[in-house]
């Protein structure tokens, strides 16, 4: 059996895993991404880590390479650079500097590395629902907003090696500041940051009741606003209203370029379900120009959630 | 030496031009695309231009089909279908009915339709500057604005074929009522119409002199626009400015989606030289994620506008 080691860098946590070639995570664990002074220290873990994971199943000549999902991960360059999410800033040579690590350990090693939404792109299309669909987005709801798009069953890479950055297109050009330092991205509304800054706003703005106005200001998460949803507060339908037509927005107008024929949502706030994706479907068909009006089903992804970033990471080996 | 025929349909001009392999056209006619009561004649009319074209210049078993580029013309389905600027409505069968025609006529060639602004990236990748370059999009400023999409050398046609509608973005959720029906697409601001808005706007609302302010309302084009910028006008270069400022969010967006290596300009209101493209270089290095800046060039179309979109449509034959 070949192995491959999947690493999936998210704003908040890391997941490293090792899976084969057909699509199992043998092993898996989870790290805080901000847990460490700089990045070299947060890549020096994560080389250990991954000798770990390769010496502890005893297959280490069978391990095709290191995939890596990170935002604003560069394909072409393996770099991870300028990530508004993350704690570490710059360009950083992921690639450069794990192969040179792991080398130096004596593990010599194929890194690859690609935007984290590109890599649950590629995990959703080997392993998931879109493996007969040529034309898709993939959108991650998670501390941002990211995406991968594929166009007649390819990876949207670019000339850059950025390519597919639905959360920063711009919805409303004198919107919220984003922490890219521009204004009414996408992610600023869309994310589960976004949606807990529009939750903060209708409590301050307005009277209606609610049960979150017993919540300490802090205390508000995307989860909390999910409970109160979930238990029928008017406050906070209303809050994933306006999240759903805010990114219905971004989603018509990203449709509008490719043509998908399928929008698959992932990461923490898709886990919401119809609270979200019922207003979704219903603002992205008014957004749409008329052409590509019921052309497109928007879907929550097929895979478990962290499996699939890393599944998508470590199929960038093959 | 084989032939092909290129027709470029224009919501007000439609051009037809014979073109050899080696990409000159050797005849060529104009007509306004608004001149008949219904499709059905306009295609009628077109079969004989076609007919003639191909009678007159005794190539006839050298022909090898005929290309259409023509507001949301479908690639796909061979049809134009509800496009906002053309006169004829609803889905029009281009090219089964124009072959049945030929057909009749004795004459069976191949006909395939496919949206303008494709059909002028084409002929830019083909006879233009894009030869050597492998993701691009190609804005054309027109009666209303289009665009063609080429990521990693390949046209982006997507799920329906329509993709590459950057024109029918929205860049302003609350903004100027479009075509489409829906509000504050792109080409609202930044056609040949748009811009004719703008200074209307501005002249309403403001109390700035300006030469245009002699003109009679219905006398000011962006023919107009242009000659009074050229003189100094200061409302008509802020009209441009405002333009190039609506436009440069439009192809940031876009950029953000495919990162583009070039983007080319193309149509009427492009001929406005430095008047458009200065102002439009500024805004949209601010108004891009900081990743996608210094990547995108931003250019005027290497071709003669007619020819473009004929030799584009032409090209599809081959």
């Amino acid at each position: 059996m070949k192995y491959s080691i999947g690493i999936d860098i998210g704003g908040t946590n890391t997941v490293i895993g090792l899976a084969d070639s057909e699509g199992k995570v043998k092993r898996k664990e989870k790290f805080s991404t901000c847990g460490f002074d700089n990045a070299e220290q947060y890549l020096e873990f994560l080389k250990e880590k991954i000798l770990s994971f390769i010496s502890g199943v005893d297959v280490f000549d069978s391990v095709l390479g290191v995939g890596i999902g990170a935002p604003n991960g560069n394909y072409y360059r393996g770099t991870v650079e300028h990530a508004p999410n993350l704690k570490y800033k710059g360009i950083i040579q992921v690639k450069q500097i794990l192969a040179d690590k792991l080398s130096k350990a004596g593990c010599k090693l194929q890194v690859t590395v690609t935007n984290d939404a590109n890599a649950a792109a590629i995990g959703e299309m080997i392993y998931g629902k879109a493996k007969d669909v040529k034309d898709f987005i993939m959108i991650t709801l998670g501390t941002g907003v990211g995406s991968g798009i594929v166009v007649n069953g390819k990876l949207v890479y670019g000339y850059t090696g950025f390519a597919g950055e639905v959360g920063h297109t711009v919805i409303e050009p004198e919107g919220r500041l984003c922490n890219c330092g521009r204004r009414g991205c996408v992610e600023r509304y869309a994310s589960a940051t976004g949606i807990v800054i529009t939750m903060k706003e209708m409590l301050e703005h307005t009277k209606v009741p609610s049960l979150l106005r017993d919540t300490g200001s802090e205390q508000i998460t995307s989860r909390s606003i999910y409970d109160a949803a979930v238990k029928g507060d008017k406050l906070a339908l209303e809050c994933f209203d306006y999240t759903a037509k805010r990114l219905a927005l971004g989603i018509a107008n990203a449709a509008e370029i490719t043509s998908p024929q399928k929008i698959y949502l992932f990461g923490g706030l898709s886990k919401s379900g119809d609270y979200l994706l019922k207003p979704l479907k219903k603002y992205t068909e008014q957004y749409l120009f008329s052409i590509f009006r019921d052309t497109i089903d928007i879907e929550l992804s097929g895979l478990n959630e962290e499996d699939a970033a890393v599944l998508g990471a470590a199929a960038l080996c093959y």
